[in-house]
């Protein structure tokens, strides 16, 4: 039998009526067949916050300037931000990582991972080069690696970086034709000004981009050779070019962030390593969308935490096939929605523990009748 | 200031985004209000299981007999049922009540409130007289004074007992004018057979008791003087008397169960104990909503906690002005839903009380433009 079937079975033996967790129920199975453990763990959990700088910030698409990420980060590092507080509340390790704050200098208590200093303007050019973003996808799977060998049972994604819900709001347009009319919010806090600021520039890059996809990727179905050929100074294997040749790569180039692209790194190296792994909110959800375009059977690993107050966000999930469990209307970033996730996990996973048997209450058990 | 003000004033200092916390900064809030505490405390809280029998059941709308009632409640009063686990889980005081289980005799660990051994089956008769209906609130009200005297911060509903969600569903096409066969749920998991039937017993209640209200409750528009006025045994205050001249209260009568009524008690009685009360699944909502009816302003002090499985439970939540915080198509009872509740509440005010403010870490505080 399939751990997923067992550990549904052993649910089922549990003194309730049949599915009475519903979903959580599901969502322990699916961790139990990805861990291969009939008891599977949450005990050890980690939360890796990427944060990075965006270059299209200098457009006015946020309240805050670019500085404020740096900032965030030393308070990321010295255990003070909102994700450290809730993360500790929830037992799980915060690991703050910057993969391209726009920054001198080392800060304290945040992993080093930076590939450059934020991205390029996308309005102006594509925010990244192809090996900047393979390299962040590369350090967001390293650190899936690491965790592993490390023993952690279960990570979530996290991301702070000014400028954030914009480079996902475009990338999520480009990846799911979804309007920027309709999907643009406010982020961390936007006038109306600004708000109008930022939706336009979404919808043109979002017309420059998907134009100029449209004429590449037509020629990929037609020829055997394609013209979306990576060439990297690292040289990427030729395995890996063949996934890379895909939209959604060149989108992630294309709008950036380093953020998005490694918590992709992320969700491939969740399922190269067999890691269950939380989805925060919007940005979190677009870098796992992007996982499983360019590697399918990434979503299987993925389980959804929050609905968020963006928008796109539920757009995203339904486009992976998984529905949110907190429905809070909460826009605070930095994997904290995935960590309220873990409280939940915890109380199914404490019932799935010690729960008592039909047997063992001389009360029959329930049929199944769908 | 109001204490909600303050409360959302301390939420904004916080160094995270404006409303970040979405929804849980109201909830906080609101507990603080509720509580006449800018520094709000949900350490201490119960739950209490309001067990009892239904006399429909005979009619076939459930997959377990009657007797199961009882069985569940020696496993809450030995500490072996689910809700025990999972409260113990998120250190929930649980206490299960017998309100009125078709038993011989004392449950170990279970308070005796009994009124009676289940209702009448509501297809011949009314289901509780209106001295039952009102012992059973009374008993609910006087079990929330007690917690309230015992300093418990916070209480969840819940309840257990076989045909309960038959009761609820009726009550619930009674109170919003919903459609039997859009409204009529599975419960704790039914055959289509039993479905059906179930759906017949519903729609043949609310068609007898909906007319038998319209003739009664049309001339409460018209005339001063009732014909609804409500004499009982024990004698009900004048004023009580009033309120209870009301369609909600008759309905309750009509249907039962008496862990509704019990219920509808715990909620006005947290209304007059300044009391946060959280809602649990459909059956706790239907309670909810007729103690609303009674006594409008009792949704002030309730906290909405999923969304269940039962489609009904949507249209009270929204009927009540509530959203609920987790989506998990959860149908396990016995206030299960609402204990989860206070894991999200708990992380929120862990963020709360221990959160650092924005002068601490020198990033400039949000501006709120909305």
């Amino acid at each position: 039998m399939e751990i997923y079937d067992e550990v549904k079975k052993r649910w089922d033996a549990i003194a309730k009526p049949i599915d009475g967790l519903g979903d959580l129920e599901d969502v322990i199975c699916k961790i139990g067949s990805i861990q291969s453990m009939v008891s599977p763990s949450i005990v050890n959990r980690a939360l890796v916050v990427m944060c990075a700088d965006n270059g299209i910030v200098e457009e006015g698409v946020s309240q805050c300037g670019s500085e404020v990420t740096a900032k965030v980060a030393f308070a990321l590092g010295n255990g003070t931000s909102t994700a450290n507080v809730m993360a500790s509340d929830a037992k799980v390790k915060c690991i703050p990582v910057d993969i391209g704050i726009d920054n001198d200098g080392e800060i304290p208590g945040v992993l080093n991972r930076k590939i450059r200093r934020g991205t390029r303007n996308f309005l102006n050019e594509r925010a990244l080069t192809e090996e900047e973003a393979y390299l962040a996808i590369e350090a967001g799977k390293n650190i899936v690696k690491k965790l592993k060998s490390e023993g952690v049972d279960i990570i979530a994604t996290g991301e702070m970086g000014i400028g954030n819900t914009t480079t996902a709001t475009a990338l999520l347009c480009l990846l799911t034709g979804a309007d920027p009319g309709d999907v643009t919010g406010r982020g961390a806090g936007l006038s109306d000004e600004r708000l109008n600021i930022k939706r336009a520039v979404i919808e043109k890059a979002v017309k420059k981009y998907a134009l100029e996809a449209g004429s590449m990727f037509v020629e990929t179905k037609t020829e055997t050779k394609t013209e979306t050929k990576i060439e990297t100074k690292t040289g990427i294997q030729t395995e890996a070019n063949e996934s890379y040749k895909n939209p959604a790569f060149k989108y992630l180039c294309d709008i950036g962030g380093l953020d998005i692209a490694a918590m992709c790194g992320m969700f491939m190296g969740a399922k190269e390593e067999s890691m269950p792994i939380v989805i925060d909110g919007l940005i979190s959800a677009v870098a796992a969308l992007i996982a499983e375009r360019i590697c399918p059977g990434c979503k299987s690993y993925m389980i959804p935490s929050h609905s968020g107050r963006e928008s796109g966000l539920m757009i995203v999930l339904r486009e992976l096939g998984l529905k949110p469990f907190i429905n809070g209307d909460m826009a605070l970033g930095e994997g904290t929605g995935a960590v309220m996730m873990f409280k939940l996990l915890d109380s199914a996973m404490y019932l799935y523990d010690h729960g008592a048997v039909f047997n063992d209450n001389g009360i029959k058990e329930y049929e199944r009748f769908q």
